[in-house]
């Protein structure tokens, strides 16, 4: 049994430029699954994919090959790569796009994709995710080593750290790093965790001490909205009525019950966050 | 070989949500076949996913398991759910999300997913779908039966039932159900098939008795609009020209040949329809 | 190990119309691959959803089945057929769907799918890909022959040919047949290919003897904008900045660095362009 490829990418669904990476893969593992993550990150938009890969990746079963392809300087010297993590190997530019799993997940080993024998039979100057990536990816997932396919280079290109600064013993401030299709505000306060009676805060991006906090005077600030409260789920907000809560990802996240928080906060990624406690 | 998983949300596309919960299916059943049933049903709007369910079940393989995820009070008391039909186990918040098929399939099981062991590992308060339902599906998918995961209870949520009144030899009245992406009107009134010379009707909400009526004289009244005919498809209309008809599901639609009828009808979901006999 | 079955509609993706399609064609062959092209077609828009075809047709794995169904022309005369073509088969309405693989690939053989028996059980007058290509899409992906499921015919319908004009030593003038996710305009100049020093033409649709010519003085000419000039990829262009260049299927395009080139250039599909050398 061969684990699944996973594909993320900004090529929408209206063309057949996903499905051309699919047929490619296809051809050579006939009986592999594919996980589509998202083919609807904005044109260009590395920072949500690279978000999106940090997301999913608890969950991606063992052995997955990950081809993610937002990659505006296709054809330019950005380099074509592959990053072993534990458990996982990920395939595509090396513009930023594996940032957070490469700041939370230092244990990594990343190779340039420089050998074209593992190549499609012809590479396009605008499509290296069907011509390089998908390719590489297939012989990845179906057994090829990573030592094989390039050589090993050292720090592969990050994009800037999310904010999360720690105030001790008064407030954690972030900002907002994504809003999802439900208009939920996702920001980079976390991973938060209810432990008996108070928070847990251990940072996601492991850069600070965990330490703990009561849950009572806990206020979420965004912007210069009303400060919010910390509640369970959206539920337990009145319908219309915002709330903060911990998110599916362990992040801070603000909504609005049955409605649209990015509108009615007309928030932005990139938004301050502050919880205080 | 296992039966398919089918999966429905209003999770949309451009976040993994959906991509979560086919990882955490797939961790368990790495060949499992998974069917996209649609992503898009408008959030928390439990009715269009509903009637999709209704729509797709004639067709679903038999032995398939179907995760239906439009929850919009995850993490209250709703209760997480999984009912055996023929041939078909449905798992989800109990909200009236399978409501089509608890009418007009009277022979079903219900339990409350009230085994937390058959959950993931880690159960956050918003994302249900991936942390209980998917892998009560992949469980449930891979031979565990239905008494395992949960206990029996009766009467889960229904939705109130569709408008779908019958004057006798005269008239049925019902509602617009749901406008699909050409712009179609399919409404709540049918079952209709064709028969040597008329049309015979048996209510798909199973609560009627079957009759039948001659073709010639049907008309069918959409709000105030001009009395259409009942054609055979679209393009027994001229382009642009509106016409009813039997749909794909058995029940009457208003389409127009080329064009859009919800946009030019200014049609909404609920409004009124008569065919007359 | 069974080829994959690829499927490309006007469906959109808000109802389960594409999963019933799946749904027919895994309840006869449970272990399939499936490879969704698109389902973002503009509903009837057959050119679109050709071009597609023709766009993804080398990196289809050998031995898939094609089921096409962009069909306002549903219930009407217009001919449900297959047509096989070296190692692709494709099933869909006779309505120029499959125009551009007939243009370019002389070696087929089309039938009018008029053997009732590989049809679904019921067969509704407006959805014919879940009650006749889907089945029968399935029976031959499953090993039936195209002679047994219906009678062969000659000249499949296809669409006026895309503009392609050579004035000799001088220029070639097309027109924008399709714009992409990204805004990028996509044109029917093609195919043309880099060689030592020059770029040789070789007409896709396979009606001009292919000729060589030189790089330095080749200009672009789309509408009256200013000319531009012929570049690698997008990131040779300064950001902003438009370019053409030779796409991923040998077409010339014209792109925008960073941008939306058919909103900056308000192009429209059927825009004459021309390049002159």
């Amino acid at each position: 049994m061969i684990s699944p490829i996973a594909l993320l990418t900004d090529f929408g669904q209206e063309d057949i430029y996903v499905a051309a990476m699919k047929a490619v893969i296809l051809a050579r593992l006939p009986s592999i699954s594919i996980i589509d993550l998202t083919h609807n990150i904005a044109p260009g938009d590395i920072l949500h994919g690279a978000f999106e890969i940090w997301r999913i990746r608890p969950y991606l079963p063992q052995g997955t090959t990950l081809v993610g392809v937002v990659d505006p300087g296709v054809g330019t010297q950005r380099k074509p790569i592959a990053i072993n993590f534990p458990g996982l190997c990920c395939v595509g530019p090396d513009n930023g796009l594996f940032s957070f799993l490469l700041e939370t997940e230092p244990e990594h080993i990343a190779v340039e994709l420089n050998r074209s024998e593992f190549w499609g039979a012809q590479v396009s100057s605008t499509f290296h995710g069907r011509d390089i990536f998908a390719p590489v990816a297939a012989q990845l997932a179906g057994g090829i080593s990573l030592d094989e396919v390039g050589d090993e280079f050292s720090s592969p290109f990050r994009l800037p750290r999310s904010r999360l600064e720690v105030t001790p013993y008064k407030a954690i401030t972030g900002e907002i790093l994504h809003i999802d299709h439900f208009g939920n505000l996702i920001s980079s306060i976390g991973c938060l965790n209810y432990t008996g009676g108070g928070l847990q805060f251990s940072s996601w991006l492991g850069d600070q001490e965990p330490f703990e906090f009561k849950q009572e005077q806990v206020r979420i600030q965004l912007s210069d909205a009303k400060p919010l409260m910390l509640m369970e789920s959206f539920g337990a907000a009145a319908s219309g009525q915002p709330l903060a809560y911990i998110g599916s990802a362990g992040l801070l996240e603000v909504a609005v019950n049955g409605g649209h928080a990015a509108q009615i906060f007309n928030a932005s990624r990139g938004d301050p966050i502050t919880l205080t406690f």
